[in-house]
């Protein structure tokens, strides 16, 4: 048998037959039609989708290719390596393999259908590398190149039902992990042991260890398993405490270290389900943890309580980061000057709400979806309207330097009148 | 106590008893003097390094931010978040703090000591994102910028041995991995749980979990576990055998599929300490696997040791391929005909080496250090030359299509007269 026959025949069964869920075609074009309200408003003829998770929101299909989206007539799914695996996966109709982006030019005049080609053309550029725009502007000679990351980031940041289950889905495999965890968790264990532990058991129900985000340097990672001390260290990622981790090279994260009876254990883990992220944070401890670190996390609680009371369509997102702030000062978690200044002293608990003193993090949640920094932002300067179907990561967490830190951390999807929890685990600390 | 105190004292004690090992001095001005070498060749004035590999490399830290290397004078470090751990990390001298990127202008222009800006100034343009790139001619509209990716490349493909040693490193937390793996390896496992325990034991040696690809869309991971029919799969890596995966998300490694008996069970993978990778792959069987994939695998074995025959300072990478592609004929294992061209029928044995027939790969090895597609690649088309303190992952695979597939993988280092194996493990099946 040929092997594109049998891509076709049992490797799709295979795939089905283990749960694979494919983006039907409906969900494809009505992304397709919102897509193109933003690139008809921003004047883009054509936009060529390079980036994975971009090419998957709107193909269904991560084989390694190129997408292009004319503003009128089908799109064109062209692919480098498998096309068969990419006919079963994607609902597209006009699927087409090539071997050299030297073809990409003609392979698009033909399906356009025109004689020139397109005039402006959207390509993603927050995340594009150089030498690649150079060399699409070598193929594609006549056309004015636009970003195009501003409109897809746009549309991606409302989920549709489909996308929601995804997340619940993944929710749920978080709070299997996290319940489960109370039994792997024992005195003499390292942070990366547990962290691996975590991981091994969320893959087995699907989790798919990577956690994307846009960006250039920035690496997602689940281990992120902060005991004691290490939960106050601040790192490369722009989050209150970025852990030891286990070497210069990856100085964030779960470390080495042994993890003790009544230190706060820190666990923020993030889980993958068909693409689709959800980020939660509960603490651990062996034994009771340190009364202050038990009195931050009710603060924790009520800042989390605080941001999902405003949650709702409308609600502008800086206001809400802002109202954080004011809750963390009257809790007494808050230094007396310094966001991102200089380092002051602690407040009279010792703890810092967002990170130490003059290293605070300047957001309370993260969009979240395929991506970890999708919109919207509950942060400084950026003030707009929460809308029905964003889904965010709010984490409010406090620091004590050198000692260790405490959080709290769910997934939220904005609903017509509020919200609803993507990760539906008890907040209690798991004290083992 | 300050933050800052605390980072200079007990962190890095912290740090140094879990085993963190700092770049020295020596090292980094070795690698600076090779570097402008390369720099003074092209006509470069000065490198703004932005990739976290490449500044890893030349300043020992990956705490976020930028190195300014100039062709004569001292480089400047400049961090974003935490410049306290970037000092105990970096043995550079010259490391300041930056909040935005508006500043490095003038932080530039105060440490280079003229009243210009660079007349030429180096950026990694296959990496850098369109974006970035203009934001840089913005604050520096005097420079005329450069693609330094080809000299930083050039000069990261030879190891220095304390690379060398780290990646011995690597290559021992593989090795007990693997030994370790026979003992969970069950009947009824799923792939992706067997790839999960795998992983949890690596991270509890130290094993860094994230493994580096320098490209926009390429993703690497560790648990490439394939079963079976799982084993004859093409996706979207440009490997022989991608995996069925968990979603259409993440098409490639393991699977949810259960492995059987008398099975081929094919297990890639790769080690990360300190940032170092090594890569390796062995077969493994619950009871013996069918005879047809013994055959297989001992011609994989004889290929292996082909290249290892030809791995000495001036063998030509593209010669040692083509000679692999010729061995495999006579071995039985080679299509008729079609090398990237249309599907034909597998040969007599029914299996294909590097890929189903029409699906085959070009190469046979891709360097490996920092990232897993470092020069050199003995692959179609990379006429030049092998030199001491080069390291490269060997890896011949067969693939039966919708059966199964086998293969053997090791990571060397060029010696003066031959090679090192940097992955020590017994070649033998793991049958269990």
């Amino acid at each position: 048998m040929h092997y594109k026959d049998w891509v076709r025949g049992e490797l799709e069964e295979l795939s089905k037959s283990l749960g694979f869920r494919y983006t039907p075609r409906e969900e494809l074009e009505d992304r397709l039609t919102r897509l193109r309200k933003g690139m008809e408003r921003e004047g883009m003829e054509a936009f060529l989708v390079v980036q994975k998770m971009d090419y998957y929101y709107l193909s269904g299909t991560t084989q390694d290719g190129l997408l292009f989206v004319p503003l009128e007539g089908k799109p064109l799914l062209m692919v480098r390596r498998e096309v068969e695996r990419a006919r079963v996966e994607s609902p597209l109709e006009e699927v087409t393999g090539f071997k050299s982006t030297r073809e990409l030019p003609s392979l698009i005049r033909d399906h356009w259908g025109r004689n020139s080609e397109p005039q402006t053309l959207g390509l993603e550029l927050d995340v594009l590398p150089v030498r690649d725009y150079f060399r699409y502007q070598d193929l594609f000679p006549g056309a004015r190149f636009m970003d195009a990351s501003p409109v897809i980031r746009d549309i991606r940041k409302i989920k549709s039902p489909f996308e929601i289950e995804l997340m619940r889905v993944a929710g749920d495999i978080g709070k299997k992990v996290y319940q489960e965890a109370r039994e792997s968790l024992k005195e003499g264990m390292t942070e990366i042991e547990f962290g691996g532990l975590l991981e091994a058991a969320a893959k087995g129900y699907g989790h798919e260890g990577l956690l994307r985000v846009r960006s250039l340097n920035y690496e997602a990672y689940t281990w992120h398993v902060l005991s004691g001390p290490s939960g106050g260290i601040v790192s490369q990622s722009d989050s209150p405490m970025g852990g030891l981790g286990l070497s210069p090279a990856f100085p964030v994260g779960a470390s080495l270290r042994v993890m003790r009876a009544h230190e706060p254990i820190l666990v923020d883990f993030g889980t993958c389900y068909h693409g689709y992220q959800t980020d939660e944070t509960r603490m651990f401890s062996i034994g009771q943890m340190g009364k202050k670190f038990i009195g931050a996390y009710n603060a924790c609680r009520e800042i989390h309580d605080a941001v999902l009371e405003e949650t709702r369509p409308g609600a502008d997102c800086e206001a809400i980061f802002q109202k954080t702030l004011r809750l963390a000062e009257q809790l007494g978690y808050s230094p007396s000057t310094g966001r991102r200044g200089e380092p002051v002293e602690p407040s009279g608990h010792g703890g810092s709400y967002l990170g130490p003193p003059g290293l605070q993090t300047c957001f309370i949640a993260h969009g979240i979806g395929l991506e970890l920094n999708e919109f919207p932002f509950l942060a400084q300067g950026q003030s707009y309207p929460l809308e029905e179907g964003m889904t965010f990561a709010v984490e409010p967490k406090i620091v004590f330097p050198g000692e260790g830190s405490v959080g709290l951390e769910n997934t939220v999807v904005v609903t017509q009148d509020g919200y609803e929890i993507l990760t539906p685990l008890e907040q209690e600390i798991f004290q083992v």
